[in-house]
């Protein structure tokens, strides 16, 4: 076989084999093929398509190209995986609220980079929380609280870290079958039954339209169930931030608090959906019945204790979830007020996510640093009316970086003279 | 500027300006672009195509990546360029029938490789006769003879050579944009004012049908034009070998009947048309004045003189032309037996060229070494009834190569029953 004459069909728009597609990634994987080879490729994939059994075949190889986690001894195992917003808490709260109906959500999360933030960094904002475990370890809490969250550890899908590299050099990112086998094959290779995928669309998010996330979502789950998981996915709003708070410490705040029943509304409503998501494809239950019993475990607060078993069990400080212990004071924060009377008729997320990496809450690069108390607390959100002068939002940081983040979180907003349209946060479920 | 916003640009079929243009064959030549963003740049052009004002300013840009020829002093420079084929030795003769027009025919050429052979390998097989010469001299013997044919020396379109090279084994090679501007940056780099094209079609050549070729003439000749030169292109038949001589020395011989008048039809009439395009660009004459002209001094003799005078001043033993001094004999040949009774319906061309490298008149590598007496003279060609057992062609070279070549030589060959259609040499003309 060469790759040359791969190259060729996929550029002529003639399907490739599986032992093709098994062929390149084994030669991505060992690195017998060369980048200027690869990059070729990928550009034909993303300007002429593939079809379901290559993109499945294609996400297969490239999940066992490395190490694949083992679950099996655990129950119910379930994966949850966000397409990356700004404000998304929703694992510190689904994944509690999925425990305490009896699923295992061990799970291995992201940091956060650019706009959007990572459940890993909201977690070390908890003293002494540990993120690398190893996996006995990992497994031995995921079985006994019902979820465990740490950082990726170990070689997975080393094959789409290479493409992945090139595909980010080369403009070769926009691609569904490169980013549906991309996600997919980090899912199959960490182990859980069930998958459930929160496709983000809007300002925040990567993909635009409700219509971009949903083709998506459609290739993800089509992936998943043809790898033999029960996928699903939900098609969600980013336009606007999720909640008020952005920023390590004060997500995990924000999250207590809907855990506490006294959340914002739009999280709160997201977090139920997913978790009933999550019962409803592990235990095969309607998806009513699991939104009644999401909602359940929320106000019964046994999806609160799952949170601090966890924390606790990975060593993190559970009394700063109860508020007997405070949080790291943030070294400054300023009052960012409103130029203008008027309808919030549109709020940039990514704006917004920018806002909060300028005070120190999220990275540029890998090697930033982040400052775990820094962040947004939003007064005001899409729909609000204001008056000019009034406080819209909270920045906290560094007092070297408030101005600069305050004038950024400005430029998020814009505003009207009529109420606009009631955003719903859910746009579709797809199984 | 930024690398991946060029191929994001093409990649959406967004039209590149010309700084970006530059900016990539900037890169493409000091080496600061790395082979993976050029694969992924070349895969979309391929796929998305590019207009002609971009394809101009990327031949001009790589026309002038290293050296360019100043042919100024020189009056009437014309050049002529074959986009290869088999038993093409029409330079040999189209060069001299030009100069004794008044054009001055100052020409680097290349080398065969695969199936097809190379003006230079040809011209050495005529002892003495230098491929190297320096720049001044180069220009002083095509001032004085009116033509100087000299191997490719210099620094000339390094950018089209990597991209060529990274084509190569990206299966990126078969794109017009990409092909005519390859070929057009070496032709304007190397300074005649005047180009003449011999773009080929059939089973001998790159391109497989006329409207392909038409195509690829057409878009080198608009960048000719568009740089200011006088261009113009023969479409011409490639799906039958040119005339009967196949190899070096064998080829040099046939171009020496042509010039003398007893050349074959197909060969004299191309090379007739090809002398009269390069006189009609040149000197501003009517297609009919101009081949009359060409066919004058073909019948005059004052072509051959040219060709004598040329390869005299150029070292080479002139004797050779004349008769007086015989070539080296090969050094063994063997008749090739007609197997079926039958008209000659087809002949591959492509396995031709191979029989012909396989009696080692031709290269599978740059580095292989030619015989320059070794090749193919074919008795019987397309169109003729032939006999079983009857002799269709000689195949010369060692002897332990010799059956192989038959053998492949044979299979170039289908036999039927009908008499077939005549193929005219020339299919159109594209100025």
């Amino acid at each position: 076989m060469r790759m040359t004459d791969i190259i060729e069909k996929k550029r002529d728009r003639i399907e490739l084999s599986d032992n093709e597609i098994k062929y390149f990634i084994s030669g991505v994987t060992d690195k017998s093929i060369p980048d200027y080879q690869i990059s070729a490729l990928l550009m034909a994939i993303l300007l002429n398509g593939m079809n379901k059994r290559e993109i499945l075949t294609l996400t297969l190889e490239m999940a066992k190209s490395g190490d694949v986690l083992d679950l099996s001894p655990l129950s119910h195992t379930v994966d949850k995986h966000s397409t990356g917003g700004v404000g998304d808490k929703t694992t510190l709260i689904a994944a509690p609220l999925a425990a305490a109906l009896g699923c295992t959500v061990a799970k291995m999360s992201g940091r956060g980079l650019g706009f959007t933030g990572g459940t890993v960094d909201k977690l070390e904002s908890i003293t002494g929380y540990k993120t690398s475990l190893d996996i006995p370890k990992f497994k031995e809490i995921a079985g006994k609280t019902g979820m465990c969250v740490v950082g990726q550890s170990g070689n997975f899908a080393p094959a789409d870290k290479r493409l992945y590299a090139i595909r980010d050099v080369t403009a070769t990112v926009n691609s569904i079958p490169l980013i549906a086998s991309s996600i997919m094959s980090k899912k199959l290779a960490a182990g859980a039954q069930t998958i459930v995928l929160d496709v983000k669309y809007g300002s925040g998010a990567f993909m635009k339209t409700p219509e971009d996330a949903e083709a998506l979502a459609r290739e993800m789950v089509e992936i998943g169930n043809g790898a033999g998981r029960n996928t699903s996915a939900l098609i969600t709003d980013m336009d606007i931030p999720l909640g008020f708070a952005i920023g390590n410490a004060l997500e995990v705040k924000e999250a207590v608090s809907v855990l506490s029943g006294k959340g914002p509304a739009d999280l709160t409503e997201l977090c139920v959906a997913l978790a009933a998501q999550m019962y409803s494809c592990s235990f095969k239950r309607s998806e009513s019945e699991s939104k009644a019993a999401a909602r359940a475990a929320l106000e019964n607060g046994s999806a609160f204790e799952v949170l601090k078993n966890a924390v606790s069990a990975q060593g993190g400080d559970e009394k700063l979830l109860t508020g007997e212990h405070s949080f790291a004071a943030p070294h400054g924060c300023k009052e960012v007020l409103a130029q203008n009377n008027g309808y919030i008729v549109h709020m940039n997320s990514e704006l917004v996510g920018k806002a909060a990496v300028i005070s120190g809450a999220g990275r540029e690069t890998l090697n930033d640093k982040i400052d775990p108390s820094a962040g947004i607390v939003l007064n005001k959100k899409y729909g609000d009316y204001v008056n000019a002068g009034e406080p819209i939002a909270i920045v906290y940081g560094k007092k070297e970086k408030l101005d600069d983040a305050a004038d950024e979180l400005l430029n998020a907003y814009s505003f009207g003279d009529k109420k606009p349209e009631n955003r719903p946060i859910i746009y579709k479920t797809v199984r």
